[in-house]
């Protein structure tokens, strides 16, 4: 452990040093909800780029039987048109894929976005806008927390059958909610696991907008998952929040004039109004879903929305969500047709590029012992004062064959421990303890703290509803 | 340290066991805020009724020389008419009082009930019933936190002064926010110190209306000052729990119906049906001021009150609260009326016994070193698993002359921790950094979690106006 300060340098992350001979042999990598077609693709292409993971045996698992069709020719045939020696096994059995394996890539995500939107729409029915898992700093439209009951339970039994099918594996999760489920799991089930969430990538959008290039700034955030604030920030070895100042100060009004004129991505929102006001507010930069989160001070409407989060609202506005979903069928849409002309190579479509995701480089730290620096999620122990060790931080590590190792840090600005990690820990607990725990009062609890919430009688029908929907049968009990 | 339970056993409260010799020569005990007079009077008729205490020198310090100028008479007249070796000294000074004492009790409460009371209206014409002080879990209507700024500086800086001018003395705050104050000044000042709340000894009336007498029975509370539940209860050696149970079976609701004819006392709570809800929800009983506090559930307006708490609506409602300032009044006039006559003995009006409250027994153990139980406010340290060590708790201990010892205890339930006391945490640490950093920030996103707010227009105006009110002017410096 180091005292003091860890950066990120952000040239460990340029390219991942993978190309050495084929060490991957014996390899057995699991990737459960691979179904989850458009993301998975990107991780299996750099599967397939990374030499020193060929020889690997890689299971793709989920129950939708139609999107692993997909995926698994997706993975076949562009892995044989770039030769790569991967072996790609399909399988809607759980246990077949996790027996054994060395890896385990968790990304599924219970019951599909639909689901989630139809407990939205009740929710918006009884004055909750954007639903009641919406709770300062937990804006996010598909990090489901109170609401998360079976998507908690699926990750749980996931982490058991590692726990008892592969014990020596390493469980990646990054199926939603991060910060819920590393500590969930890591607080009840004995595996090696770590969370991971590539949100942090939004500080390269404000090096590019500051001119800064990436080789030559070094960065550093800590927090939670989505609630991450840039505690260093270094270009060629000096502090460069000053140049963000500077921008600030000179260039923010006409890049918000043209921003908001040309927004077309809901995501665009790293140097927005909101990610600049909670920079003065807080003291430090939001670093990428951070930006998302905040009070309800950025989030009482569309209106509202619109003001810190440009005209699409942002991703977790009524419209910037329904773009997402929409780019998210249309990604699919592409990954089928482009599976349809046998002839035309994949790989003229969809070029061989690393995606910039972090998983196949830490399973290569891991099975292979190189090490590299990574942002992860995992229980703090120490990591970062003032928040408490059995609670899930995300921060830099170092990773190499003997696992994760850890840096201690400064402690975060009073400001942003009390007024943003704090209720965050207590919404995280609340969700942990409804989901282990059940019973209705800690669900009147959490709309009771609600500042949507104007009387107990909205509260009880809410509740009502939300339990009584088809499909929430078993999770009413749970709450009952 | 004792591994496991500790039981406040009440037989050690019944009465303190001070009747020996004095051994009190060269003691130096400091009241500052004596001119809290229905208060101190009680606390100094203690001081007289402990022989073991005779000899020493009384200080009693205030600003408000009528009120000093009554207690002193009070305190002279009754030790004269007792017999008592005690000296009582006034003074305005707090330096003189304070300089090489043995002892300092802070019961000094900046501007009085008045100035919080002109602060609630303003928020109440903002839509903030009851004024923004009153969040989840505390809703009492003196623990003033969020707009506490000149009440935690005046208590902050009689701790330094017992720092400097009396470094071997024990400070023991009774001054509220006892939580706050007790967190803040342990946490930034190196003083022997303890918050002291009598908050607890509602649990009496528990027993009486339950039948138990105090020498049969044993209990043991356990969590923040006002937030406190009842983890331990024994009649005889057994868990008294189930008679608990079948009270609420057989008797609540014609105890309910009998109390909602005649409660005279907004205080007459302890079995309140907001207890008894409290109780389901939670798990445990609420004790004393904690059955006060809650979500606002409890608290929507006067009407939700009455249901809860009343006919008055507790002593934080509009009519409850009140009714207690008038009470003190009216028991200020009668102090003011018993001094007037001179000739008739004082002790006539006002009978010499124990008061139940901690403070001189407490002194008593320390200065005699007599082993005794109390509960006291202290940092936790690991006491209650699950809390933060530098968070000040509220639990029993023993004391004698080598001070404060502690118990560890099983950690709360899961629900008690997660809905009541991490949210209260959370406002703690807000109130003490905006209290050490100031900042406009903090204010606001203090409201943003109020389920009154209903708009950052709202939010804005509410700060506003507050820190526009006449006597605000350092605060409004200290939060812009």
């Amino acid at each position: 452990m180091v005292k003091g300060c860890s950066s990120m340098k952000y040239k460990n992350q340029l390219k991942p040093l993978m190309e050495d001979e084929p060490k991957g042999k014996g390899l057995k990598i699991a990737f459960i909800g691979a179904g989850s077609a458009v993301w998975s693709s990107r991780i299996i292409i750099d599967l397939i780029l990374a030499k020193s993971l060929h020889g690997a045996k890689v299971y793709l698992m989920d129950i939708n039987m139609e999107r692993l069709n997909l995926i698994t020719s997706f993975a076949k045939r562009y892995a044989s048109e770039l030769h790569a020696d991967q072996e790609f096994v399909p399988t809607t059995d759980r246990i077949e894929a996790i027996k054994d394996a060395d890896f385990v890539v968790n990304s599924a995500m219970y019951g599909g976005h639909m689901y989630y939107e139809r407990m939205r729409e009740i929710c918006e029915r009884h004055g909750y806008y954007r639903g009641i898992n919406s709770v300062e700093w937990n804006m996010v439209s598909d990090y489901h927390t109170i609401w998360g009951y079976y998507q908690f339970k699926l990750a749980l039994s996931i982490a058991k059958d590692v726990e008892e099918y592969a014990p020596n594996a390493w469980l990646i999760n990054v199926a939603n909610p991060v910060f819920e489920l590393t500590t969930l799991i890591q607080r009840h089930v004995k595996i090696k696991m770590i969370g991971l969430c590539h949100g942090y990538h939004g500080i390269y959008n404000v090096m590019k907008e500051l001119g800064l290039p990436r080789e030559e700034t070094e960065f550093e955030v800590l927090g939670f998952n989505h609630v991450i604030w840039l505690t260093k920030f270094k270009y060629k070895g000096e502090d460069a929040y000053p140049l963000l100042d500077k921008w600030i100060e000179e260039k923010a009004e006409k890049y918000w004039e043209h921003w908001r004129e040309t927004q077309v991505n809901p995501f665009d929102i790293d140097l927005s109004p909101a990610a600049i006001d909670m920079y003065k507010r807080y003291g430090l930069l939001p670093v990428g879903d951070t930006v998302r989160g905040g009070t309800w001070m950025y989030h009482w409407d569309l209106k509202t929305k619109q003001k810190w989060y440009g005209p699409t609202g942002g991703p977790d506005s009524e419209i910037g969500w329904m773009m997402y979903i929409a780019f998210l069928n249309m990604q699919l849409q592409r990954l089928y047709e482009a599976l349809k002309d046998q002839k035309h190579p994949l790989a003229a479509h969809i070029p061989p590029e690393w995606s910039g995701e972090s998983i196949v480089p830490i399973i290569d730290s891991i099975a292979n012992n190189r090490k590299g620096e990574y942002v992860v999620n995992t229980l703090n122990l120490g990591s970062i004062p003032g928040i408490p060790d059995n609670v899930a931080v995300e921060m830099p590590v170092q990773i190499d064959g003997k696992g994760v190792h850890r840096y201690i840090f400064e402690p975060l600005p009073k400001k942003i421990r009390d007024l943003v990690l704090l209720p965050r820990i207590t919404r995280m607990e609340m969700a942990l303890t409804a989901f282990l725990e059940g019973g209705r009062e800690i669900l009147e609890d959490w709309l009771h703290m609600d500042p949507r919430t104007k009387s107990t009688r909205q509260v009880q029908e809410t509740i009502d509803d939300l339990l009584n929907m088809p499909g929430n049968e078993e999770m009413k009990k749970h709450f009952s």
